[in-house]
């Protein structure tokens, strides 16, 4: 998508130089700068520190650590050496390991002096997998938004929460792929993204959808039920973090809370996530561990302060005690419909899979 | 209540000497300090720029405002000034009017030299008044606590959504009284404090709860969802800005999303506000006009940076829209029982008043 009137995507390579350059999230919204890897350290440190974040993202980025792991050396060992090390860096990562994999099982099947090329065709191929899933979510949702906005006749009003947008993955994103490519057709639509404390990953939606030209406005993440009362939301996408068989969706924390009021004011809640999201080995959402992340995520905001520099605040002292939930389970009654890069299913079509 | 292990209230007085001292509740919850007044303009000048803050306590600050006034003159225009001028400085509040024009009306009645004498009286009137709703709140309050306590056997878990505590009020709160008073007659009991974007008003919660020596465990907004869901949360009790005459609550944005996951969850969902917040010229909901406050509320955060100083930081770019609601309406529906100081009724009570 586009940043200052440019496309952009948060990761890209040069097959002939076989240079890879990401954007450095830690400095978004406030700073854009990309960072280029020249080894496989630089993947590693890049996952690990959350330079890239986002399931897909993390994924395609895993596989070009593993390209650039040839340019060094395309032994066994060493490949297998390389592909630890890139799954050790965020464990509760599944395309991580699924990237790794994929990469590591293409390599070893051939002799060593064809590993180098094929693994960055083997990357350049993630790479494309993962930017036609967004680009073929975002077809499908858009047929819903054209739809609303055909009926009701005038732009449609989206909300969203946390950030499922392109930084998240190759391009176009999860949650975003329908507004973007809705947006791309000439359909007139606004959005609302809460802030979504504690990492406050809305003000990233907030920036990419303004940068690619479309009218975006912050919330925090208490207002979304005013809107949803006084009319002002026709829709809400979210992504997913998993999908369970029976359609309960763990996403990030508060997602629970806009569905509520969604179903509470008759405003469709779509889900939007590739396939590989839905986990037919988890029956419900009960079955479903919700990650208790550090106190400190809530205690400190980051921000730039009154001089435009990168700063931290505590928001409370150290006597106060702090629970910190990553997630939360949105029970499938809730969800209207789920969007993927294979088309459209309620949570009833999809118990039939 | 108690700050380090003191009795303290956000604000006193001394008749003899005719001095006023407030918390200033701008610095709280890093900053402890107490400012003296020492005439009408820092009484006028504490309300407008809130170092003090909540309709009760700026009732009562108005009244003293009035006694302050009195050490300069009696005479009949300027005491309609200082009335004028204490008016002014938050225009929405009505304890604020409320209260100048009680002790106007009781000082006019008087001859001059005598009015000095009766606004010191009045003042103090008002403030017992106060603290005495506050009270009766608690324990009609504490009631529910106990009852449930009794049933369930072990300690109550109570969620609460921004600051409707003492230091909103003389003391004792609103809906933290039942909290205090349950807590005072030795039922076990801990407390979720929404930390209530954009102000944060609910750090001010955690620290006075935790104060006065109660578990107290601060949680984002988007959190308390999830904590109802996994049966964490046995009542919710937040305050009201407005209550109309059909049930529905006007309160800082978000608690609605609060009352929704409390009805889903089968949680009861109180609300405790003096009989004064009852608005019998409001029908519903919808009447009830909702602030828009400024955009730079949402803005910046702020707290102590890593040297312990006093900081704000932009959480978002200059580029990005905002919108901020200050309230959101609770339709009377999700309304368990409001708990006023004359008892504990349910929304159909209220109908027959």
């Amino acid at each position: 998508m586009n940043v200052k009137d440019k496309p952009v995507r948060s990761i890209r390579y040069d097959d002939k130089s076989r240079q890879v350059w990401v954007l450095d999230q830690r400095r978004l919204p406030h700073e854009f700068e990309e960072l280029r890897f020249d080894n496989l350290d630089d993947a590693v440190a890049a996952i690990s520190n959350m330079t890239v974040r986002g399931a897909p993202l993390i994924g395609v980025t895993a596989a070009f650590g593993m390209a650039l792991a040839c340019l060094e050396s395309c032994g066994d060992n060493e490949l297998e050496a390389a592909a630890r090390k890139l799954a050790a860096t965020r464990p509760t990562a599944v395309n991580l390991v699924w990237a790794t994999n994929r990469m590591l099982s293409s390599l070893l099947a051939l002799p060593k002096e064809k590993r180098l090329e094929k693994a960055w065709e083997c990357a350049a191929e993630i790479y494309g997998e993962e930017l036609e899933m967004s680009r073929q979510i975002g077809v499908h949702g858009a047929e819903i938004i054209r739809v609303l906005a055909k009926r009701l006749d005038r732009p449609i009003r989206i909300l969203t929460h946390c950030n499922a947008g392109w930084l998240a993955t190759v391009d176009y994103g999860t949650a975003t792929a329908p507004i973007y490519e809705a947006w791309g057709e000439g359909i007139g639509l606004e959005v609302f993204a809460d802030e979504t404390r504690p990492r406050l990953q809305g003000t990233l939606t907030a920036w990419e959808l303004s940068e690619h030209g479309i009218k975006t406005t912050l919330i925090t993440d208490n207002a979304g039920g005013l809107l949803m009362r006084k009319g002002l939301v026709d829709m809400v996408i979210t992504g997913a973090d998993r999908i369970a068989r029976n359609g309960d969706v763990a996403n990030k924390i508060g997602t629970y809370l806009k569905a509520l009021a969604a179903a509470d004011n008759s405003v469709p809640f779509y889900v939007a996530a590739p396939s590989s999201t839905f986990d037919r080995k988890t029956a419900g959402g009960e079955d479903i561990v919700i990650e208790e992340r550090c106190d400190e995520e809530v205690r400190w905001v980051s921000g730039l302060n009154r001089e435009g520099k990168p700063e931290e605040v505590a928001i409370t002292g150290a006597g106060v005690g702090i629970l910190n939930p990553g997630f939360d389970v949105t029970p499938a009654r809730l969800v209207t419909a789920f969007i993927t890069e294979s088309g459209v299913f309620t949570p009833a079509e999809l118990q039939k899979f």
